[in-house]
């Protein structure tokens, strides 16, 4: 799938609306398909993408959503007649009368945060191509292990039906890390520092209860105490302990995939780390400038 | 971290929005903190959720964006009086006018998806503990190994400005799981048909372009193949090949990401795929009655 990149070889077409007289018609609209509404502004200007769409982030900031409606039938035209293959329009929350506009004309929401809505609609041939927003959260636990004893700190949540043992845990914030997010979340339920070893497991489950329809990416990471003991969150949590990872692993008392983990960490323990683990390796993105972070099974040494 | 479930534990307040004579004061203003604005509908009502917060899903639908300030206002200090936590509005996009109406009582966009916006305000002690949207887009590739000759599926973008080969791959749809992602990706850019074997690699990129300023969750699958000719999609890709798993080890014709994978290929391929394998299991969720799939290390046999 070629994807689509919003922030690239964006062409400047106008940053500036400039209003004119509401005696006159719009030019664009006179010249192009006619004199169609008696507009008190000209069509929306925007920048466009390597990919054909069209982006507006400038309104005019007193108009009605009547006013809009036709000043935006008349955009569609031009951006129709120009081959634009799409449009995107960023409302700030305080003009959101212009989504409702938008809506009649066939544009529906592409995601929002805050104070800003980003509304689309397809303009090219066939089906709806454009890339959707995000569809996942990250949820990480980290499973501190003890070497010298075989214990684990784990977790009774609070307000539960069952008591069960679990890794401690939680959302990854936006741009948070993998390891960041589970030595963290560690820290706060338990009061025990850590830190990351290795990635052990990863969960996916759509229509996750939680996630507002979304779906959800849980994974687990193998942690090193860097303390060890516990102060943990009354609020969150009603038990927290180092068990031994032999109970933890025959328990009943315990969700199906903490007791998994726990019967890999347990052959980990007796046979080495480096049967179970996936360990991570931070590189350069090599166009962004940025970093990834990259897990897979240890590569075997090169000859 | 406490997850926030927002399809749990509902209490219904009451689900109909009853119209009240404009010139009576509504009941619960002026029976609470003092008649504070003369309007023509009740407090909003909405279901309160396990949490302590309290959604809104039905509004006055001829309201205008003044009315509803005032509305809005006085159901608020009703809330904060009742002791809820948050407050949620599910605003259909036709009613956006009711969103600027809401910002300026300080409630944002929590998200929005095609016809409607979901907007929070945090109404608790404390910093605001509501839990965030959907972070991360997900992207699968497949590499297609065929066992029987050491080669693998590779293409070349179209449009880019390095030619280099990479495994056919593209974003997940919500609700596709990672496998299913991976063989329909690689049939559409080259035709080939596939099935899944394992997960081999996990990247995670934060501030990725194309992802709208959230994060990349990347996933490498291995594939067998179960048809060998191309026909590849020649508005995506520029090349596609089946080439061999060493030179692909060896070219600089590549991204860092395909190369180290093709060097854990090849141990696999000539050492036992066990040795990289992440296996795939499906499991069933305890309570939702949906299922997931865990992916780890295959689990040594119980003695």
């Amino acid at each position: 799938m070629v994807s689509w990149i919003m922030s690239a070889g964006l062409c400047r077409v106008s940053s500036v609306l400039r209003r004119v007289s509401s005696a006159v018609c719009a030019g664009s609209a006179r010249s192009g398909s006619g004199c169609q509404e008696r507009l008190r502004w000209p069509p929306l200007a925007g920048d466009v993408d390597r990919f054909g769409g069209v982006t507006v982030r400038d309104f005019p900031p007193d108009i009605s959503e009547d006013e809009f409606s036709a000043l935006l039938r008349v955009s569609l035209s031009r951006w129709r007649s120009d081959g634009r293959v799409a449009a995107w329009l960023h409302v700030p929350i305080t003009l959101s009368r212009l989504s409702a506009a938008a809506a009649r004309l066939g544009f529906g929401f592409h995601h929002a945060r805050r104070d800003k809505a980003v509304l689309s609609l397809w303009l090219g041939p066939g089906e709806d191509r454009l890339p959707s927003f995000a569809t996942h959260q990250v949820g990480v636990a980290g499973a501190v292990v003890d070497e010298s004893n075989g214990k684990v700190l784990v977790v009774q949540d609070r307000n539960k039906t069952k008591n069960a043992w679990k890794f401690p845990g939680g959302l990854s914030d936006l741009g948070e890390n993998i390891g960041e997010t589970a030595v963290r979340e560690v820290f706060e339920e338990t009061g025990v520092r850590s830190q990351f070893c290795s990635l052990l497991s990863i969960r996916q489950q759509h229509n996750h209860p939680g996630a507002f329809g979304m779906s959800d990416m849980y994974l687990i990471c193998r942690l090193s105490p860097l303390s060890f003991r516990i102060d943990f969150c009354t609020q969150e949590c009603l038990r927290c302990e180092w068990l031994d990872l032999t109970e933890l692993a025959e328990t009943g008392e315990t969700t199906p995939i903490t007791s998994r983990v726990a019967r890999l960490l347990l052959y980990g323990l007796e046979n080495g780390f480096q049967n179970i683990d996936l360990t991570m390796e931070q590189m350069p993105a090599v166009y962004s400038g940025l970093f990834y972070q990259l897990y897979h099974r240890r590569l075997p040494e090169t000859p």
